[in-house]
């Protein structure tokens, strides 16, 4: 047989494939109406093992065992996923405790924190979010700011949480696990990294370089034209300039940004230190309380799988049949589980979707300890 | 109707999709084996976006489009595996450049490199990998291990890839993409940082605590308790020990390993004070070799995808759709392109089996710049 005459027998099984699927969603509707008036929960999961069990026990290869074995793990999740969205038309969700608010970037009477000292690009996307005037101070750790929020002894924090170049921001992610704080919204800071030193210092004087562990790293490819300068990591990039400006001592300099030798009355060695030209912060702003708006469009979650085959793969698939676009995947270690992980997705979308509510539903039956760390307005240019 | 009468429905259903979905199956073999005679490729977007078109067109629910869309997109997806594993049957496969060898562990006249000093971990690692009497040395920088295997000025290096705590060490994910070096063996090590100082000093002394910046995170909890003391990261934990050792200031204290107090002839002023007392480093053996011995079973690769909705998820079937149990999905971001991202995936098999075969060939298919990072013998207690 030739390629046209194969086809054709393929397209006939196919037309047959769409009718029976449609057909069995049909089916599908029924039951969800059965569920809503017996309070039946979607997920029987003996029930599947056994459908599965079955489907396997009727094809003969092992390869086609697997096929049919995904084909219906798919099949069966996009029934539940049409019978969630039919509890949902009939009132029955699951509410989040997520409260819909009319705007958060009103500054009137709020107090909004950062990590760090003036200078610090933490407190340049604070102001840029929050504009000049808002009532504002710096505090000492990510932690401190977490806890300050936590306390209600200021409103919003504005912590760095991803650099174009360096990747996450490791503890912005643990904290977000360690507290009942919200993700509320997001700015974007473009990064240029500058060498700074005491009006007095030429390039060839320098033998130590101070800055934020992910300020030397952004700077590598410069600092490896400098091996004999011994790199110190401090707290942040603004106060490695304070420490040489308070020290007055020629042979150092730090690598932060043109606003922290402004702000501490030192000289620009060189601009532009950062190996990528692009080099971009992506900043979240963080509220103790569980706040979106209705123009919020990108959903943060975080969740465990069971430490078995395939299970990220299925938990990811509720985004997918949702037609819900996953924008980012990161995963961080479990204390004290060593090589298991907590996963973090971004999605599009708002609280109010259904798709989003399905997504969450699925999910939250499926996997381990889902969070809603927040739902907010994506950055734009 | 009640749930047992809508389960035989659905069951009647499910008969008819498995005869035929095992139908199309058998003749997708039939165009496996037209395209083995025609030199045709396995994968035909034009006329898969084509099918995808006309199932949508077929069906009456956005919901049933977004569903239909999905089962198609797997069930062609299925067809190519069926298809690829028949290609590889009849010879026709993407040779991949990696050489079968009997083992990597013999140590005969090689020469391994670690990054660091005398008592670090990565000594430790190493020594327990290759054996006490092995031929090695320590460099620098993790991109000087790099840069020294390459010129093949040493056979094999030691390098730290994931802490249980900490998370992945950047830098040597980055180092694997832009190096053509490859992952030959790991090796997993317990870590218990202690907190040393010269052996005059009392815990009332430190004022300044030098190590690693995963050193210092690993212990941060514990810094948390003394936060006057000044966090200094240097190039390594045993680095920082050796600065102690040689400033002989009672001030000081550094965070590294027993063994490097041994080494430096310093006091262990507190001992595991790292967080997690599962704390455990998993090192990487890189050669620049591309070899891997029958008794691998773990495969490391990475790959970019196209900025598109669904692209992640639809790599990722490639290892569900041939049976291939995904154990770690990380992201970096791509340089130059700010939010975007390489993934690296591990998974477990061996080059030479059908279905890696068969994933690698798709992968290739369906994402941008696919390398394989190394095949290698998992780590096992």
């Amino acid at each position: 047989m030739d390629l046209k005459e194969l086809r054709k027998e393929i397209d006939e099984i196919d037309t047959q494939l769409v009718t029976l699927y449609e057909k069995r969603m049909k089916i599908s509707e029924e039951v969800a109406k059965y569920k809503i008036n017996t309070g039946k929960p979607v997920f029987d999961k003996e029930r599947e093992n056994a459908k599965l069990d079955w489907v396997k026990s009727q094809v003969h290869s092992e390869f086609t065992k697997h096929g049919i074995e995904e084909l219906f793990l798919q099949i069966m999740s996009m029934s539940r996923k049409l019978q969630y969205q039919l509890l949902n038309k009939n009132g029955i969700q699951d509410k989040t405790s997520f409260r819909l608010i009319d705007t958060i970037e009103n500054k009137k009477d709020k107090k909004v924190i950062f990590q760090g000292v003036p200078g610090s690009y933490s407190q340049i996307a604070m102001l840029e979010y929050f504009g000049e005037d808002v009532d504002n101070y710096g505090v000492e750790t990510f932690k401190d700011a977490m806890e300050t929020i936590k306390n209600q002894a200021a409103d919003y924090a504005v912590l760095p949480i991803e650099n174009s170049s360096a990747g996450i921001v490791n503890m912005s992610y643990d904290l977000l696990v360690e507290y009942d704080n919200y993700i509320v919204g997001e700015h974007i800071l473009r990064i240029d990294q500058a060498l700074l030193a005491t009006k007095d210092a030429k390039i060839e004087d320098i033998k130590t370089v101070y800055s934020h562990p992910q300020g030397l790293m952004q700077c590598a490819k410069y600092l490896d034209q400098h091996r004999d300068w011994k790199q110190i990591s401090l707290q942040n990039t603004a106060a490695s300039a304070l420490k040489v400006r308070e020290d007055q001592d020629k042979t150092q300099a730090a690598i932060a940004s043109i606003k922290a030798a402004e702000t501490y009355d030192l000289q620009v060695l060189q601009e532009a230190i950062n190996f990528s030209d692009t080099n971009s912060t992506r900043f979240m702003v963080v509220s103790h309380e569980p706040i979106f708006t209705i123009k919020a469009d990108k959903v943060s979650v975080c969740f465990e799988v069971a430490h078995e085959s395939g299970t990220l793969y299925n938990a990811l698939a509720h985004f997918i049949y949702n037609g819900i676009n996953m924008t980012k995947i990161e995963s961080r270690p479990l204390e004290g589980r060593p090589w298991e992980y907590r996963f973090f997705v971004d999605f599009e979308g708002n609280l109010n979707d259904g798709s989003v509510q399905n997504a969450l539903m699925g999910l939250k039956a499926e996997t381990i300890d889902l969070r809603i760390l927040g739902n907010y307005k994506k950055y734009e240019e």
